[in-house]
């Protein structure tokens, strides 16, 4: 079996087999500006876009593609139907949801506001007492918009906070998701990008959430119509917006986001975590065992599903 | 029996019977600018300082003061032995616990880097993979130097995150204390200010920490000597510091906290919620309900203990 990996020392690894290699494996690697010649029986994919990945997805012989991702419009549609493709969500679903968590609290607590205060060496005056906004998530609503692995994890963080916590999956008859949009303190899409889910966020759903609800997307950037949104927080109808992925991505410099004061923007990060890549060489290798030994891996995608 | 209240509305509900207050018991309001006169059975203090608090004090026939504070510094020392003492620590403690917690995601995250960046209008080019310094709390070792109720709280906040949670007590031998501090990710202060933890914080405490670990202070800014603190950061051997309160505080306007990269400040606002006021108002009613029916309230302080 001969496997397509990125060059990185974690995966270079791999076919070292004093270090936790795969006996009966020969790997090769790509990267940015180099992708090797010859027929493979799979690609892991990973760090790699534009013409890389075309070339990638082409290569001849190929059985299967494991993304690294989470999402799946990337490789999805551009594979021909006898290529198994498979994606590592539980790579990511941990991170994702703690730096949802991270973004909803600091929201809370004002700490993007009081970051912009000490960058100015000064406290404005404290609010009157009893005129403070900052909260904690006690008895607030949270709805989840996608309620998967990444739900399910960040269900677990904030119940110990006292927030209540409701999911919406795709099942979900729309009439109960419209009464869960309206009573939500707070909204956290955790939705994949797929033709039914892209703008799903647009004026009609902003409009009906809650004076002072808050938008959370660590999901893509393409579920909310960004005018929609730049409109609902200018006109202060949405309390403020967490957004590590936007659309388009990333923001143009002149972009409203980057200004509007109840907006938190991380640079797609959600899952970046500093021992992310060894954790998605470890992943490569139990997949590679897996199938080794005839064992289904973790992760097919449904042929057509679009996540 | 007659009581001062602080002059807010909620406070001014309590004498309103129909709307929860508390027969037999006569009220009179100060504010910042105005004590009443005669003799009061006891003084609920809140948010007064200075001259207004010293005549507060003072009041003839006193038999107890309520401080709807957790710290009680700054009335303990200024009460004839006589006077009963009660604080408000279960006021405070859930919100303290949370914007700790806040403040370690965000700064785990790297919330306040996104911030300066996003000020700016523009992303920084993405860390190389394996090179980035986001992390969660998985594994990580949180001390909670002081374990009282907002330590328990945060205790129960922090293990679905994945940490391992260490207290440390007055009564922790301090062999184990400095094992527990040299292991440690990241290191919360939840001390009091009395004389023995005054700057319990400094040079060689700092120099004892693990390089990069963190240092969060919800106490009181005392407990740290801010001149060593900052030479810590500095040299780089302390990761950063989220720090709620300071010494002085607030910082003036030149002081090197305010821009050191990795150092989270906010204005002492830990316990602030937009409900706190009709919490304070509601554990007064409370209070003062238990009086009224000969039990003991909660919160009383052992005399000359000075937390």
């Amino acid at each position: 079996m001969r496997v397509l990996l990125p060059d990185l020392p974690e995966f270079r690894a791999l076919s070292e087999h004093d270090e936790g290699g795969v006996p009966g494996v020969t790997f090769d690697h790509y990267s940015r500006t180099h992708v090797p010649d010859g027929p493979a029986d799979g690609v892991v994919l990973w760090l790699v876009g534009g013409d890389t990945r075309t070339r990638l997805l082409r290569t001849p012989g190929l059985k299967w593609v494991l993304t690294l991702t989470a999402g799946i419009e990337h490789v999805q549609g551009h594979l021909p139907p006898e290529v198994a493709l498979f994606n590592a969500s539980r790579l990511h679903d941990r991170a994702v949801a703690v730096h949802a968590l991270s973004g909803m609290l600091a929201a809370a607590r004002g700490l993007h506001r009081f970051r912009d205060a000490q960058a100015r060496a000064h406290w404005d005056a404290p609010a009157l007492p009893g005129h403070s906004a900052l909260t904690t998530l006690d008895d607030r609503h949270v709805v989840l918009w996608g309620y998967g692995h990444i739900g399910r994890h960040l269900e677990d963080l904030l119940r110990p906070l006292g927030a209540h916590v409701h999911g919406i999956r795709s099942a979900t008859p729309s009439a109960e998701r419209d009464e869960l949009l309206a009573q939500a303190d707070w909204v956290v899409l955790l939705l994949p990008s797929t033709p039914d889910t892209r703008g799903i966020v647009g004026a009609p759903v902003l409009a009906h959430l809650k004076r002072g609800a808050w938008l959370v997307n660590v999901g893509r950037g393409n579920l909310i119509d960004t005018g929609a949104l730049v409109d609902a927080l200018t006109d202060g109808h949405l309390g403020g917006a967490v957004l590590d992925v936007t659309d388009p991505e990333p923001l143009p410099g002149p972009h409203p986001l980057w200004h509007l004061p109840n907006v938190i923007l991380t640079p797609h990060v959600a899952s970046t975590t500093t021992d992310l890549v060894p954790r998605g060489a470890q992943l490569t290798r139990d997949f590679l065992i897996d199938l080794q030994q005839g064992h289904e891996p973790e992760g097919r995608v449904t042929p057509g599903r679009p996540y």
